[in-house]
């Protein structure tokens, strides 16, 4: 059996939930175009979609919107408890990845819209609880997508703001077998629990080859500055042989991540009524021509994902945690289907090490 | 690309830490063979082999041993008040994966030997800390294995049963590319953090197809009771197609796991100086007879792990955490070799959904 590194190219599920079919350009979702799904519907409709195979009537989507926030306000106290505990100074992510394995000790999810409440819930409150402040719920019963960017900034939204806030959270609900949801697949395949696997996947977004690249984006155009700061900081990188995060896919080699040309429209619509953002919009476009005339890269999501995050004044440290939220539907999706059909992941390896010796 | 269920027969890892030698029946870890080390050397020469990359000097053994022990008494406080508002009932694997998460917002660490002890503290605490009482710390400046058993049961142990229970450490220190270590390098090649990889790991063996096969075998052998209660008992599950954990394994097809003979080989001379386990030992022997008549199956590793630390006192919760314990000595190392030479995990799926519908 031939060894390919990083398992590329190789098929490691069979699956009815998504594929990112790359010659017509389109994330499939349950055989819908997720960048249409983004366009018309909201979050909650695509969880559905995940989660229960097809699109909500709108009295189901009533009802997974109550769950929604019905799980937000329903975080078990002493989980709060935990979170008070973690040192402020610790990554949110990390705090994220031990307060989901938290919820674990009550038990298998009863409903896991629920579940994704609690986990908007959490994130919502990583940076705030663990300053000592009580956590900061969800107001009123409208939608999930304004009632969760209510509960991160503490602020009201614009309709505008909240439309592009839900358009990120469909962007980031569910991308095939990244590495955050093979994580979980292999880890609910000992049959171990819901929670477990939804650990291992947290984890596994943190790192910077793989969710966290949308904090490490919007760190990279705040130090450039401007159009001019920008281009500079990426060629000096370059120069030094560093990688620029936000640039390239496994997948989408030589192309533009749909997701990409999706979320940069949400950032023009936005810097449209914002004038303090048409700065920063400037700023991504030089950086993906920059990057397009010297390596050949096209932008993924996480490159536009950060600015729209950042015009909608959320904290850089909750970017990553704000993925996992809106990709917990396609998680929660993917554990289901590898716990009903299972097989243990087991591979095997390549040994390169000494043989033989001999213990005195 | 064919799909191969489980990944079955694919080479997913490049190492020069161990490999199963299925030719020889043998596991060989860094050049040596693992029943060897079991017989001849302790769990602190095994982690300083799998760590370092070679058997330690007497000298260097003190120093591992030391920082073993100075990790056990290093727990961050806010780690135990954590612990302590789990609720009891929680499954002891669920407590440790999310403290073992919790340690990460402390940072990198400083020194895998100290890690591994804080693990080992933890461990022993999993029920005591969640039933309010104060942790446990080793006492005096012994071996690893006799601190640890002795932390775990709060009491002194003879030598022969420090013995035993180191053996069952070695043997469970590492083994290939079971799911929960190729949990832990899927997380590590997104370059998130160590702990992060390692919480992973202990979400994939609470599993009861991985390590949490040691407490099922455990739960049924005290519910046989006596010989012929386990045979009627294993004969009754058959019957309505159900699993019986303990035995077969993917790698080691129609033959004996070799750590389950080394182990067997424990028991039976723990068994010699203590009465009470005569029966222990000759249910297991009926249980092996019946399964490999039965269905051709042989025992692993689990399955004579399980009555060893029966014997040895040891909460049957806590079965699978030590498993743990033991095995992040493994983990360690193989984060650190994915951390030294990565390539993202990202494979592909074989979609068998729709395709082509529109939204409204």
């Amino acid at each position: 059996m031939e060894y390919r590194p990083g398992l590329e190219g190789v098929v490691a599920a069979e699956t009815e939930i998504s594929c990112l079919d790359t010659g017509q350009e389109q994330v499939v979702v349950r055989g819908y175009d997720l960048l249409e799904l983004a366009r018309k519907r909201s979050y909650p409709d695509v969880a559905g979609l995940l989660l229960d195979g097809r699109l909500p009537s709108p009295s189901e989507r009533a009802r997974i919107e109550a769950e929604l926030l019905a799980g937000a306000r329903t975080v078990p106290g002493p989980v709060w408890g935990v979170l008070a505990r973690l040192p402020r100074e610790g990554h949110p992510m990390d705090a994220l990845r031990t307060t989901v394995s938290a919820l674990g000790l009550w038990g298998e999810p009863q409903h896991p819209y629920r579940l994704i409440g609690q986990v908007a819930a959490l994130v919502a409150n990583l940076i705030r609880v663990r300053e000592g402040e009580a956590p900061r719920l969800p107001e009123g019963d409208g939608g999930f997508a304004g009632a969760f960017l209510g509960m991160v900034t503490g602020r009201a939204h614009s309709p505008d703001e909240v439309r592009a806030f839900d358009q990120t959270l469909v962007a980031y609900s569910e991308h095939e077998l990244p590495n955050s949801t093979f994580a979980a697949r292999v880890i609910a395949s000992t049959l171990a629990d819901t929670h477990g696997a939804l650990t291992g996947a947290a984890a596994s977004l943190k790192g910077p080859l793989h969710g966290g690249a949308n904090e490490a984006v919007m760190h990279m155009l705040l130090e450039g500055g401007d159009e001019a700061g920008l281009e500079r900081l990426i060629r000096e990188r370059l120069a030094r042989g560093e990688r620029i995060m936000g640039f390239g896919h496994r997948v989408y080699m030589g192309r533009m991540d749909p997701r990409a040309q999706l979320v940069k429209e949400t950032l023009a619509r936005l810097v449209a009524r914002k004038a303090e953002g048409e700065r920063l919009l400037r700023m991504c476009e030089r950086g993906e021509e920059v990057m397009r005339r010297e390596k050949g890269l096209y932008p993924n999501l996480d490159y536009y994902a950060a600015p729209v995050y950042y015009l909608l004044g959320i904290l850089v440290g909750l970017y990553t945690p704000i993925f996992f939220v809106a990709r917990s539907a396609g998680l929660l999706a993917h554990i289901r289907e590898q716990q009903a059909r299972n097989r243990l992941f087991r591979p095997r390896v390549l040994y390169r090490g000494p043989r033989g010796l001999r213990v005195d």
